[in-house]
């Protein structure tokens, strides 16, 4: 092991190209995994990866495992996808410096997190971080309600405030720019590139308070590996290597509570995992 | 929030001494709690701690509930412990540095790590940080099988290892030295003040290795403590708050899973939880 | 100093107003430190605030003394600033963790540091990163030969870049949107907020190379300064308190080699500290 | 450099065996440059492998150039030498989380850090991470001394301290203990690994204070360098690489202020470069 650390990242620079969208894309894997003479497939990766996994397993009875690798976290099957704690790890730090620089009046300062279905990484660092709104798909909080939140929390006294948004927060109908198409659901499409800066944007024209953005993008992604998501990664594999073992195929290496169990592709990949309700009630514990 | 950051350490300067120690020790204490008309007490710690409140609440009816922090992770009732998963960064981040510095041939680096009575987290740093031996109190692995080890792994040509040694890890009575007592049940009473220092000269002496420590001290139970410690201090203190609400005595808020419930003090303090075997073998997973 | 760590940011709640600037501002700065019955004035900042500071010497004789504090490290009287060794700090981190997240052929990372008029933080967070191109101020790289050197780095085969671009990077004439305007001189006034999104759309539409952003904004502005940072404003401060103690007021302290020397004010505000060509030398040593 | 990051260590598994102490040691190692047909050797590191290279230069016309990487940072003609300012982030690092357990009443923290004839890691982590008491080689502080700036802090109602000792502090006399071996000049020859461990419980015995110790040991070489120290060792690299261009055999690189220029290796392993008195100054600035 000496001078090799873990570190996130694919090395073998594989691809995340669903094959079931090329032409005889998936004949091609078939052919090619028969042609090197493999035994058995493990697919490491979310919804995409896995679902594609769960394909191959269920048309092509093609011996597959997985293993939940999302800092999404965002499959059903499993309490918690590696990853995912060193992403709110990152974004929390983030968080943290921010509460530093708080030194002019009435400022807002707006983190763009990842998460493009789910608010898990939002939530977990806006808590752990300690940020005074918190903006997710799941939670239908307008940009209106959230400058309102802003300006009680000032009228207050505090003069200084965080706000977190997933990258897959959906602005109204009339929060769109002239610039933005929206579509007959009345869901934006932004013009711009992402949500964080549109919201800032917003927060300034509404309620007047300078507001800065952070746009954290693929930093998430990288960087050394949480000891959590260590251990959760060496876990699965070990599981990963016994149901290979085992020719357990079209399974999926998962954590439940403390233990990790196995749980079918199929029912890891039928629906997201959406952050629960009760997660608000904890978030909003220490908001004011 | 702004400008607080989340910190280890105490605050308000609590002591923990045990009033059962004292002479009417907890007399005053109960004198005390009356005079400054407080109507419940939360404690948050460790087995001596919560086992202080465990007798206060079952001998005096003692309006107290529970949470449970400490470094060691080794309280029954609760799946993790809030502290631990810092401690177990801070113990990782040493190890990985550690092996950055793989210059000699044949050297070994030993890291004391904390745990008084349980090994958890030598075991958890001891798989995140990729360590080659890791020696705890749970499991009867002697100084003479880790040099065995040690030269197994330097005659396959790796010629630098790294040993993880829980503070706790007790000595055999042929690992003695001279200026050490033995006792009657041949525990080895060290005159030097901690065991990885001892461990080092040992394995210096046995394998002729040239052999460097690391002793982590109390920087594990210091610095920013990760999300996840945050979001289980944030999450039992809502259940603390509750339980005292609901006028519910006696009791401790734990995790098990990922869901917070509640057990009895009594129970949460009966036993000490220990490493159990299946986490030897995950650590062994990647010996070599 | 027990549980007081250092941190950034503003703790007594200052203002970065200029008094210049309002009215009867300074007849109200003098006034006020006179009927606090103050002795001298240690103004802390970069070149807005030490500027004030020297007009307030230069045209009042006020008495104050100033230390060099400002990420954007572009006091020319001294080597250094502090704050600017952490800022470089935390965007190097950055850049280290996009390094790991290399997963997808023909992927650019561009990443947007502060540096309103000059790209010290770009220039030495870019060489400690390992960044592929470094846009700043100073040095009249166009985005389209921006996007020649990453098609030549692509066309020998790297297949990940990563674009590092000071805040204050003017676009070209040719660069603007159909939304900003371009003022008498060719220069960009961007709609948008900042100049990372609107760089890594003109490489995507140039290049055809998916293309990624993070805006780092205030997160460089906070967190646990350097100890490089920390030593050098003990110094200053130090050097601070001689100045006043020896009553030689419109001067700063600064740091020339490894020397705390003074200098005075209306030196240190006189212009802007530019990243010289030879550093540009050293960042393209490591190009390609 | 995708997927490469900046890390400590030796990677091509060099050693720093001194030819001049084995038996044809130079004579070997002139055959080899030999026969391996090679131009130039750049040779990094500290006083050793300095010295050699000095040597080899010296007697033998070797085509050698030097850069100065050592942690201990105790080249004299050089401002800093790279691995310095990472394993002083190191230390301080270790310092901080310390500050946050002050958990007990009269408590004391030794670390120990490296620095085997020079005190510059101590100092400068000592003054950065606010330690109380600093013992390094170069300055006459006895053990005794040291208990009475302790006991001196607690009477003034300070509680806990942190002491910072440099692994080359020498106990006096009187602090020997009874299984350590006296020399003729009154250096204690410590029978016990290393001088914390010692310290520790010599200030325990004389104050009553509880004392507990952190050994860092070789983690302050490893880890990720800091940008400092990569700009610094890129900067070296470059120079290295043009004093070999030139044929300037014989020369080091070395910084001096912000510049980086070239020294003999004669001058430069003359002699040891100590802390110098005025950082004393700065770092008592902040006791008490």
């Amino acid at each position: 092991m000496s001078g090799l650390l873990p570190r996130g990242g694919t090395i073998i620079g594989t691809t995340r190209t669903n094959p079931f969208r090329l032409e005889e894309g998936v004949e091609r894997v078939l052919e090619h995994f028969r042609s090197e003479d493999l035994d058995a497939l493990v697919a490491i990766g979310g919804e995409d990866t896995l679902g594609v996994a769960a394909r191959l397993h269920a048309e092509h009875d093609f011996p597959v495992v997985g293993v939940p690798k999302t800092i999404d976290n965002d499959l059903s099957a499993t309490d918690y996808t590696f990853g995912f704690d060193t992403a709110v790890f990152i974004a929390t730090e983030a968080i943290d410096r921010l509460h530093t620089t708080a030194e002019s009046h009435n400022r807002v300062m707006v983190v763009e997190v990842m998460g493009r279905h789910t608010g898990w990484i939002a939530v977990m660092s806006g808590i752990a971080g300690g940020a005074d709104v918190i903006l997710i798909p799941e939670q239908p909080i307008s940009v209106d309600e959230c400058c309102d939140d802003l300006r009680r929390r000032h009228d207050r006294g505090k003069d200084f405030s965080i706000v977190v948004v997933s990258e897959g927060y959906e602005l109204g109908e009339d929060d769109a720019g002239a610039e933005d198409e929206v579509d007959q659901f009345g869901h934006v499409r932004l013009s711009a590139r992402g949500v964080g800066d549109r919201l800032a944007k917003l927060i300034e024209e509404r309620t007047g308070y300078e507001t800065r953005v952070t746009v954290l993008g693929h930093v998430q992604r990288g960087g050394t590996p949480t000891p959590r998501d260590r251990i959760l990664a060496t876990r699965y594999g070990l599981k990963a290597a016994d149901l290979v073992q085992e020719g357990r195929f079209g399974q999926m290496a998962a954590l439940r509570g403390d233990s990790i169990v196995d749980v079918s592709l199929a029912e890891a990949t039928a629906e997201l995992k959406t952050v629960p309700p009760e997660w608000f009630h904890v978030a909003k514990a220490f908001f004011g």
